[in-house]
């Protein structure tokens, strides 16, 4: 083994672990951020999820979180009484129901990351266009990776 | 604003959201995990705390996860039942009673991360040291932020 191999070898150990903690910082996170809203954390990802994928049914939205039917219905009761989403018939297909994200409550969330997304933009304004580009590519890399392992393992869960 | 600006802003505006993204799925990960390993999102959560911290006093750990004293006590009671830690005095301290993490049973846990362990490192492989090292520091910066902000919304809530 090349001594470059060995710094690369320490670098992918410490890497892979800072990545980790840094995942269990966002779930900290994230319910610190639901406790201060005053809605709970299963409620509170799935705003967040809905923000993201726009209008999805209840079924979709089901697979995503990894949740029973029954309990996303309960969920999108929760959400719809407390204004975040609203169920309406889908335009082109009439049987389906669209969970609607409602976007000035999803605005009033957002308010709430305005200091965590301040300072990850002064931290980014730190490094140069080239090196933004590979960390952005990284991220959205590594993204995929989690995407891919949370489809694993929910699909695991079905069988 | 030149050419430059424009660009490096829509780069962090993008990075800012994709670290979002990345946030979401680590928590979808972690319930994934939870519902895998067969405890409660809250005790993995806290079973890898304690794994990154080493031993640690229930009022540490009752201050990092947010929980209530009360809380933490019946949490350290199942995860001492499932063999995750055990309740130790401390050496030095009498009056302190330590939670030590049981090595056997944190190593089960990483097993079941495995999978994403092996992906995150065969990416991670795909750049170069020095790029790396860049990576890494982002990393660790991003991280440092998580903490900071986390430790402002416990705070508030102390308030």
């Amino acid at each position: 083994m090349s001594s470059d191999n060995r710094v690369n070898s320490a670098l992918l150990e410490s890497l892979t672990h800072r990545l980790q903690r840094y995942g269990m910082r966002s779930v900290l996170f994230q319910q610190n951020m639901a406790q201060k809203i005053g809605v709970s954390h299963t409620d509170l990802k799935s705003a967040e999820i809905l923000n993201e994928t726009g209008p999805i049914t209840a079924g979709e939205l089901s697979k995503i979180t990894g949740l029973s039917t029954g309990s996303v219905t309960a969920l999108i009761n929760r959400l719809e009484k407390s204004g975040y989403v609203k169920r309406e018939r889908d335009q082109l297909d009439g049987r389906k129901v669209m969970i609607m994200p409602i976007p000035e409550r999803q605005e009033q969330i957002k308010s709430h990351y305005q200091s965590l997304s301040m300072a990850t933009k002064e931290l980014c304004s730190a490094y140069n266009e080239q090196e933004l580009i590979l960390i952005n590519q990284f991220v959205e890399e590594i993204t995929k990776i989690m995407d891919k392992e949370n489809n694993k393992l929910m699909s695991e869960r079905e069988r």
